[in-house]
């Protein structure tokens, strides 16, 4: 059960909540700095264990969240329409998988690249905040 | 028609695709920095001219968003299992929109707020780059 944000109408999501709703899900946005601004792009994804990890070719992706020390990544299942959602925020660090060993196990947990290409590199946000909310429409909406 | 980048099997996308594409669609998700790491949020949208207009309350949305030199806006369509979607990314600048007759102007374009509440401000996002790209899945994918 979450808490109502009066200012807002949002529910906050418990972590549990959260981790479900991350798990629920394959296509995730990674936010990042690129010079003076953010960039976000969409990104098929997997939980290995509390870590969203995800595939990239060497590009830009790689590159910018790989120099930071906090990129975010962003599920939701939000309906305009109805105004009815939620989100699910993780900010961490992302770095780059390299052992031999944990390459070979993440390619048994079924992350399909977004895009087609060699997709060579695997990264891995290792998450030090997770918030979400659900949107709670109130009576007579 | 957009022009194929070999690295990715992307077809990058021509500003009027993108535009097309930003006018399908009414959630977005706005990228911002908090402090030392970007955010992003789904927010409800639509297409004034060229810019990018929803509303929020005085939450960290908005201050964030207005305090920052350029904030980025996603818009996509992407399928995990199929690997197959679109994302457009608006690069700009944010601002308040407080002018009375354009208040009265934006109120009747039907951009509805994603969460229930006072969402008592206009925010405008006048943008700078738009960028865009399809995945395109190569032959026996």
């Amino acid at each position: 059960m979450g808490v109502v944000e009066g200012r807002t109408w949002l529910e906050v999501l418990s972590p549990g909540e959260c981790r479900t709703l991350l798990a629920s899900r394959s296509v995730g946005r990674l936010a990042y700095m690129v010079q003076d601004h953010p960039e976000v792009l969409p990104v098929n994804y997997a939980l290995d264990g509390h870590a969203i990890v995800f595939r990239t070719d060497s590009g830009t992706k790689l590159r910018a969240a790989l120099t930071q020390p906090k990129v975010a990544f962003e599920v939701d299942d939000a309906d305009g329409e109805k105004g009815v959602g939620w989100s699910v925020l993780v900010v961490g660090h992302a770095e780059r998988v390299s052992d031999a060993e944990e390459l070979r196990r993440l390619t048994t947990i079924g992350v399909r690249p977004m895009a087609y290409g060699e997709k060579g590199q695997w990264v891995r946000i290792q998450p030090g905040a997770v918030t979400g909310r659900r949107i709670v429409l109130g009576a007579g909406d």
